[in-house]
């Protein structure tokens, strides 16, 4: 008792996709009671992180890293033993790599998992004939292409959905005010859900992915398919949870589902 | 930025019904973008914090108050400014008025809200023709009435399961390690939920019961009607989230849905 390790996960970017996150670790963790589970800490301080979108385009000056660094050293207080961010978009390098060197130059320990390397390596281990990866996700993290390098090192080709799909139905599934995700989650909207299953269309068809990644932490709320298509669908939340069981006790890491041929 | 309160949240008892509250909170904020949400952190520690119920009734020697003190303490030092528990059980007086002793002789100076005692104000403003509460609950909470004495303050008489109800319906739906809803939580099992709404029918019908308290934080994941056999349902998490937005910010608080007639 009080020795168990602890995840840690920057959630509130947005607050129930950060919720989900902190489902999916109690979904991928074996456990038939509640003390068999792992000790988890979930932040979510959506005050404090200004859009991560809104700030990569320059539609605000309001930065998102130093409401993340608060965020992630409030994790280490509480002795959090790994940390996560709940956000795709937080890993774009401009964001990402100024967190995690605010941290260092702070002297924090704890480690920070990087949520789109997890789903490379996730793809690369377990798609290991896939080479075109359909990645739905914000403006902010197709703008600065942040999976397109990460997948190109796994000798993956990242594709992002026409610029009208990207405006039309991404962004507008994500954010519209009335009936995007942010703004309506539990449950999503209809007209988001539908948004985001012909985005997904759009990349296996048009496009010719091989599987679409869910790239964006809202997405998962509005689809839960693991496969369309007839292709994988790869939820980039479930694949970070994935990853934090794996990093505090490997042994409670469940075998992964992929939902049938 | 940094200023705004935050809600602190003892959640792993057990971690599933410390989510659901948390997604309460959302739920009963009015919000239409992230940084609309309140500031939250929920600690899930389920290792620290050993059965309650079987801790009350001398099944176990681990007490699970030192657990409950430590995350409290832990949820003031990353600056909560409000604390809950999420278990209706943790609230039974021989633990709760231990926790707030052993808080108040540390130093500590978050205030813990009462889950039980805003049940029963939520009952006596929100129902005030409302005489016989029916309460579906954990061994623990029955056996040491947790509900009687302050439903009794509001002149509210608290009605259990007869025995046998209790033990063959409402224990093994939250306990059993094969079906109950402490081991398959993520959907509950049709068995755990058949259980529960035949308790509640059991109290509405054969006891009296004006309305039915889901007593126990587990028991909103598997009942989400907010009416059965045409009277209240009564979800001790909804009422506690509601009381966590109004300590924090009343303003946000969402109007009641009470499910229609």
């Amino acid at each position: 008792m009080g020795q168990a390790q602890i995840i840690g996960i920057v959630g509130g970017v947005g607050p129930h996709a950060g919720l989900d996150l902190s489902r999916k670790v109690l979904e991928q963790t074996r456990a038939t009671g509640d003390q068999e589970h792992l000790n988890m800490v979930l932040l979510s301080w959506p005050r404090d992180v200004p859009d991560r979108t809104a700030f990569l385009l320059g539609r605000s000056t309001e930065d998102p890293v130093p409401g993340m660094v608060r965020c992630v050293q409030a994790l280490e207080l509480v002795g959090a033993t790994v940390a996560s961010i709940a956000c795709n978009t937080a890993h774009a390098p401009r964001l990402f790599s100024r967190l995690i060197a605010s941290l260092q130059s702070s002297g924090n320990r704890i480690g920070v998992i990087n949520m789109i390397q997890e789903v490379a390596l996730f793809i690369r281990c377990n798609f290991p004939d896939v080479r075109r990866v359909g990645v739905l996700a914000t403006d902010g993290t197709v703008t600065t292409n942040a999976y397109g390098e990460v997948l190109a090192r796994e000798n993956l080709t990242c594709i992002y959905p026409d610029a009208q799909i990207q405006r039309e139905l991404v962004h507008t599934a994500i954010y519209d005010r009335s009936y995007g995700i942010k703004a309506v989650s539990s449950p999503v909207s209809e007209r988001a859900r539908a948004c985001v299953l012909a985005a997904a269309t759009h990349l296996l068809i048009d496009k010719g992915a091989d599987v679409v990644v869910l790239g964006c932490t809202e997405l998962p709320l509005a689809i839960s398919e693991r496969r369309l298509q007839g292709k994988p669908v790869i939820d980039a939340s479930m694949v970070l949870a994935r990853a934090l069981v794996a990093s505090v006790e490997p042994e409670k890491l469940k075998p992964i589902d992929f939902g049938g041929p």
